[in-house]
């Protein structure tokens, strides 16, 4: 054991870290990425090591800010720390590598150890490997799902049932949460909905949230929200609902690969932290997005279903088209002016998005006992109710509850894209869309976003508009025009897709 | 891009980090982890960003060390750096992870990128995960093993042919390179073996050879000092022969795996990037080693052995015991002067060790067409004409020439571990004794060590010594007393294991 000097470190790290003079790692054997607890009064936690010269003297221990924080360590003070072995969940990770199936003692070690964060990168890596690799059979999804409910925090309502509805994502555009959650609330059903900020996508439902309210919500705001207007829509990484999942994704997104275990134990461990009673989930199937078949559809459908049974949530699933951007607009004020648009009846709003929309709401208003859904979906989009409520839900979000679609800002320089040729739009490439609005700056600029001016199967004249990009920023749209030119999201086609000899060529 | 001045940050990391002030990042939309392309002059390289509010200015790039040297950087000189995309390689540890066979290209990508040191611990250990879970055919392990050849330096030797030999280790006390070399290059043929140092280990033949000569020798030294004197015994990492091995090896050792089809590669790659032609194997059988059956030790054989012949190695293995340590002594200083003690013919040693060494050398000296090779292997240490070879090879390695077995020191403080009842040495734990080794200071305290007093089957009378620690340092001593009272490494059995019901129990 030895004890050191605090020393606050001003470094972002994922892994946590501390840094240790050379003299002093010396003296008790450690070398970089060795293991060590920290101690500070009745606070400790595990850490990996790395080594500096000059960085701390001999004497001191340096503390990346997140480490700081949780020790409530103070610049000088004393911080105690003591070699420590490896965790016995890197046994588990090697099981799982090895196509173990894994015992539930030994799932809870893993998910324990992922958010104590006690694991490297290299582990966790390892572990995310694993399970794509390898697979989870159902048993063992159902312990990590109840692994990662049990180390975080739930949300206990006074109000029941808990509705709440989730698409597993992948398809740019999908603002229909701004629509659901409304609609449910305005036909007198409870809906809490809890979502998330962007990682590769051009904006989370949190994000286009975001420009109308405030997101960042409290689990006690959450509650008292929802219970008394119905319904909210809240960022999930503001409240501490099964943590392991964003430690999880952090690894997973360079290595841009999704197990899928992983998949339903995410989906499913977050709702039922949130209180979920009733659960409707909206599985997009298409190129590129998460689900590229109807096959993998409906197992996801199967296993959502049967999970959501073992841990107390009625599932009910929908795979919807998700070959191309839902509605016109992907990026964040763009969504949020469409989606207010659509609330207010103007009659330019796409009508797949006020169908998919409805369709997903009258699946929760049916869960929860009101005949034809969707036919009443519609009629509380149509006497201004689900409007009524969203400004309710807005208002008691902190934001303006006089917001129309018309004071919704988008990026003030713009410019068009236009068809080479005529033809009809044979293909959207999500992916590449995408990557057309993060150039122009979303998620983290708001107003950058995109608007379809053509969708699959319209026909397009040479020189026709295809879409709109709009940014803040010159330099940003200027890249991104570069980007759209060499991407080509849109491709145009003839409708004679292929002859063979005995045809005339068109 | 960006141009930035340089500021050297001393601090040990795996990964090619660079800083970023928090703004400058925020310019170029970067954030912790992402990649970019640095430059100074006509020299660049890849390297993931971290961000700090403080450790640099903005305007400033923090270099950790090694990124500082590589790029020949100068305090407060300029650097440029621009935003780089993701490896292709990342794409094809993910087919792996998905149980794809890999292509010639594919494999290149990968191990390009890691020499390179342009993938993150996280796509690192997702690659180490990939080859272990999903395993390679012998077509994608000879890829492999040409990539890790292709990437580093080769030592070309004008005279021929090159004999080599390399255990596959797992085994504590296995100093018979310091036997089989002398031996080889007594009898006339050219033997020039690189060793590694310590990774799990008590010690490697580097670590062991290293008390008595210098071992960081370059290609050229080991060129001209096996020309001369016909052998060396040389630290492979001061050479850059096959460096991807070390990098992956970094990642393998927290997780404790070890892939197969990396095993091969990466004796191989070493063992042809050092000139190898001829190369016989030791592949110790046995519990508690890396290779635990026969069965695993043939499949081994039968690869190495292919393979080799793939690349130009002719390859012969032998599978050895390796249920208890080789000889008596644990430990870089024990082992030195054990093996020296063998060449001078004290009665003393252990007829293991000279079984075993003068097996394996009779094999290379068959391999180099002299008959009864293991017959000759001992006439040339009986006749004392190995212990001479020793000496030259000493000599030429900067070691003192004149040392004898008397002058090697071992740790002044030690403690003898006595058997606490009457019996037969049942079991010896090979990971067990190395953990007793290490706590005691092994493998960077070179004086700590273990000399085993009974081995595998001997009779032991109550309280008689089983075996001795040493170290230099009393309180490295006491833990690795306390260390084998816990673990226990040696059993005492009775005769009789096992009685039944009708035999009486003795």
């Amino acid at each position: 054991m030895l004890n050191l000097k605090a020393k606050k470190i001003d470094l972002q790290a994922g892994e946590c870290v501390v840094i240790l003079n050379r003299k002093d790692a010396e003296k008790l054997g450690l070398r970089s990425q060795s293991r060590i607890k920290v101690r500070k009064d009745d606070r400790d936690l595990t850490a990996l090591v790395e080594i500096s010269g000059s960085l701390v003297e001999e004497g001191e221990i340096g503390l990346l800010e997140k480490v700081y924080e949780q020790l409530e360590a103070e610049e000088d003070k004393g911080i105690s720390i003591i070699p420590t072995g490896r965790p016995e969940s890197i046994d588990h990770i090697r099981e799982k590598l090895e196509g173990e199936e894994l015992s539930e003692h030994a799932v809870r070690e893993i998910i324990d150890d992922i958010v104590e964060r006690r694991l490297s990168d290299i582990e966790l890596s390892a572990y995310v490997s694993g399970v794509y690799s390898q697979g989870m059979n159902l048993t063992e999804t159902k312990y990590l799902t109840q692994a990662m409910i049990d180390t975080g925090d739930t949300i206990e309502f006074d109000k029941h049932p808990v509705f709440d509805h989730h698409s597993i994502g992948g398809v740019p555009g999908n603002k229909i949460t701004l629509l659901i959650v409304p609609i449910v609330a305005a036909a007198g059903l409870m809906i809490p909905k809890t979502s998330s900020r962007a990682i590769s996508s051009a904006g989370g439902t949190a994000d286009t949230f975001e420009v109308l309210a405030n997101v960042s919500l409290s689990n006690h705001q959450i509650k008292d929200i929802a219970e008394e207007v119905g319904g909210t829509i809240a960022w999930g990484g503001a409240v501490n609902l099964a943590p392991g999942d964003d430690l999880i994704i952090r690894v997973e997104y360079p290595l841009r690969i999704d197990p899928y275990p992983q998949v339903i134990a995410s989906v499913l461990s977050k709702k039922k932290a949130a209180g979920a009673e009733y659960l409707v989930m909206d599985i997009p199937v298409g190129p590129n997005t998460k689900v590229e078949n109807m096959d993998l559809g409906r197992q996801y459908a199967r296993d959502f279903v049967s999970l959501g049974e073992e841990i107390g949530i009625q599932v009910r699933c929908a795979m919807s088209y998700g070959g191309q951007p839902v509605g016109t607009g992907v990026g964040p004020a763009v969504e949020a002016k469409e989606a207010l648009e659509a609330l207010e009846g103007k009659e330019s709003t796409s009508s797949s998005l006020i169908e998919k929309s409805t369709s997903l709401a009258g699946m929760i208003l049916e869960q929860g006992g009101i005949q034809e859904g969707k036919k009443e979906a519609k009629k509380l989009i149509e006497s201004g109710e689900a409007l009524d409520k969203m400004k309710q839900i807005i208002d008691r979000q902190g934001g303006d509850p006089e917001v129309t679609s018309e004071d919704v800002q988008i990026g003030k320089y713009s410019e068009k894209i236009r068809a080479k040729e005529e033809g009809y739009v044979g293909r959207i490439n999500n992916h590449e869309i995408v990557r057309v609005v993060r150039t122009a700056g979303a998620p983290h600029q708001k107003k950058a976003g995109l608007i379809l001016n053509k969708k699959k199967g319209d026909k397009v004249d040479e020189d026709e508009v295809l879409y709109i990009i709009y940014s803040d920023h010159k330099n940003n749209l200027e890249d991104a025009v570069k980007m759209a030119n060499h991407v080509q999201p849109i491709s145009i086609e003839g409708m004679i897709l292929e002859t063979h000899p005995d045809f005339q060529t068109v």
